[in-house]
């Protein structure tokens, strides 16, 4: 009896690996552009990371997190987002004592919710995200924008619209959060049991309540718009004019919420516009969140970030027909025939590889017709056949298969002269 | 009050992170070139998966797997180490009816071990493996190991050991194995519980157990090298063959076994011989292991791998005073005076960014001079100087670090110029 995969994860195989590689290349490149630089944390957490840094109301912490104890009673949690440990870290290792500030990272790994497996959603899925922490200058809010959108089209994207909102200072988060009140708490009884407990503790996620999303106070619910202060409309005005001097192109939506106390200012989505992509259109989230680090016991420090899914960034490059550009091809396949020559073809192939050429052979002592098929089905640039003949007279047999040309090559400068065509 | 990094893991903070890519892209290339693909699996498994494939009788499984059920009751387990899962994943995918074969792939990602923390051990570490399954050539063996000992060379390391043996077929290892049983049985009362246990379960593994390694019967053991049958000490020889003809150094060692049944043939183990890099010199370690696809469930196919972790690499390449040649400068820094000037320095910051050129700038409204520091801080290779006279005469003025040549360019031509310097 063989054992399957765990439920809601996947194994990545060769053929798909290499688009991961290369979507990870290519946004690590454009992070190191940006100057964001990478980090890694541990793949868990202690519980009560998540439970304050994503907070203990949300779905991710009640309903989806992967808990456990380690054997020495530790409550720990597999990781359901990479934000409240990047603080953690940030926090624990005094980052912001730092000679160079802000502190630009980023990250990418994989991330753990007990969901409902679906299309394109899994328990186990890849997360890559920036943050920015210790600037609140607007031209930082620009600049994290526009590395997420840099992203997307440098992989190919096109079909993309950005969205983003102000959610204000905290002075017009609480002006906003009375109006909110005030206007569904005459009617609350008419909403779900969660945006029941919402009401008092958190009236702007009744926003984001799937199972009210119809009710008719929803879209007259108050905006945050109306009730930005002038400090809070100036500093996103000045994002929206940073956005519009980089020709991000971008969409204001007030509706577009996220309910945690501790975000501000800037929050946006991007989404897909590619046809049958699905319901699901967003590929990315991200804002502001000044007020996580003290809450994570460190000082007073602004922060601003996003993260994607690296699944649905495939999904969306597939929806689009987007071909990365992945060589699949190898330098040599070394076909040989008889004992001898197959020994010497082992060490020749080892010395190709040494020098940098990707290199393939027989390992199952098939005829020189099957090795060529493999040859073929590899799509080696070129083919060496070394027989008993060639080995007497110390050649071996060179073609190039893109022109069809073969020559005799010695077998003291085969690896330098393949080396040669290979680079 | 501020949350700590669960006990035995660590973060990888920049400075450090630049290291471990570097080493994932060296190790990922050389595997290119061998033709081993990326697969990757699941954090976590069936806790059934490493009770059948590592062996439940072993202290990874006993003492140190971090085990939890998710939220559907499912018993799982965070992977303490790749083979298991890989053999798994190739008997789901039936990767055994792939046209090419042997089936060559390579992994790399956080493994999981509940032990005590000591310098150099961590709770999570990262493995690299690679695993060939498909084929029974003795060049293969050959082949793993090259790709093994390529991966230290071209990273740097020069004192390294590798040392092999051979555990020899069924037959070869039954006779052995009897010899072993007739050797300890009339003084296995002197011996710990464990080892008392092993004696008709596993006997090969008593030569492992750390606790009795002094006992006068464990270096007047049986060694296998004088049970091989015919057709084992061919094998072994071959392996030997090749290695010497590809230049590869080893030692033979028959005191090297692998405790686990479906271990046979090739087994090895890369060693560090650099002064002051302590106690624990196995830097990787590897075999064959012909009984493992069959007994996860899949069709009778042989196989061959290795695992190192990066951690102990890191630690070897510090130990023999390795620098790794990775490049923390920046192309360019752009300072600038004013608010005007510095409005359009975010703009092109952007363009610079998009355009492939590594760029920074201030993010902190700091003086002049304080944006020098930084841009030295930042090695940056030019800087860029945007006051309100430049943008009034519409040029930008640009220093080379390297020459301490200065030049004034027009901002419409500013991009193009560096981004020819840069290339």
């Amino acid at each position: 009896m063989s054992i399957q995969i765990p439920r809601g994860t996947q194994d990545i195989l060769p053929g798909d690996s290499e688009k991961w590689q290369y979507v990870e290349r290519v946004a690590s490149e454009i992070c190191r552009n940006f100057q964001y630089k990478e980090i890694r944390t541990p793949i868990f957490e202690s519980s009560e990371l998540f439970m304050r840094g994503v907070g203990d109301t949300t779905d991710i912490v009640q309903k989806e997190m992967y808990l456990f104890e380690d054997r020495g009673g530790r409550n720990l949690a597999l990781r359901p987002e990479g934000t409240a440990s990047i603080v953690r870290s940030y926090v624990e290792n005094k980052m912001h004592g730092l000679a160079n500030q802000p502190v630009k990272l980023y990250y990418t790994g994989p991330m753990f919710r007990y969901e409902r497996p679906q299309a394109g959603r899994y328990r186990q899925f890849v997360q890559f995200g920036a943050e920015a922490l210790g600037s609140e200058d607007p031209s930082i809010d620009a600049e994290v924008l526009s590395l997420a959108m840099s992203i997307y089209q440098k992989l190919g994207l096109k079909k993309l619209k950005l969205v983003i909102n102000s959610l204000g200072d905290l002075e017009s988060r609480a002006a906003h959060r009375e109006a909110l009140v005030n206007h569904f708490k005459t009617r609350i009884g008419e909403f779900c049991s969660d945006c029941q407990n919402r009401l008092e503790k958190n009236p702007l996620r009744i926003l984001d309540c799937k199972k009210d999303r119809d009710h008719e106070l929803m879209s007259t619910a108050p905006s945050i718009i109306d009730f930005l202060n002038e400090e809070s409309k100036n500093y996103f005005e000045k994002v929206q004019q940073y956005l519009t001097s980089m020709g991000v192109d971008f969409i204001v939506d007030p509706t577009l919420v996220r309910g945690l106390d501790y975000y501000n200012h800037t929050a946006f989505e991007i989404m897909s516009n590619a046809e049958g992509f699905g319901a699901i259109t967003t590929l990315c989230g991200g804002g502001r969140y000044n007020g996580l680090v003290k809450m994570m016991g460190g000082p007073e420090t602004p922060g601003i970030g996003f993260a994607f899914s690296v699944e649905r960034l495939l999904a969306a490059l597939d929806a689009e027909g987007v071909e990365l550009p992945i060589d699949q091809s190898i330098d040599c396949y070394l076909a040989s025939l008889g004992d001898e020559a197959k020994d010497f073809t082992v060490k020749l192939l080892n010395d190709l590889r040494i020098e940098g050429i990707s290199a393939e052979m027989d390992y199952l002592d098939r005829k020189i017709k099957a090795q060529f098929k493999s040859a073929d089905r590899l799509k080696a640039k070129y083919v060496a056949v070394l027989g008993e003949d060639e080995l007497a007279q110390n050649v071996i047999n060179l073609k190039d298969m893109s022109s069809g040309e073969q020559q005799k090559i010695s077998l003291e400068s085969f690896v330098e002269h393949l080396k040669q065509k290979c680079q």
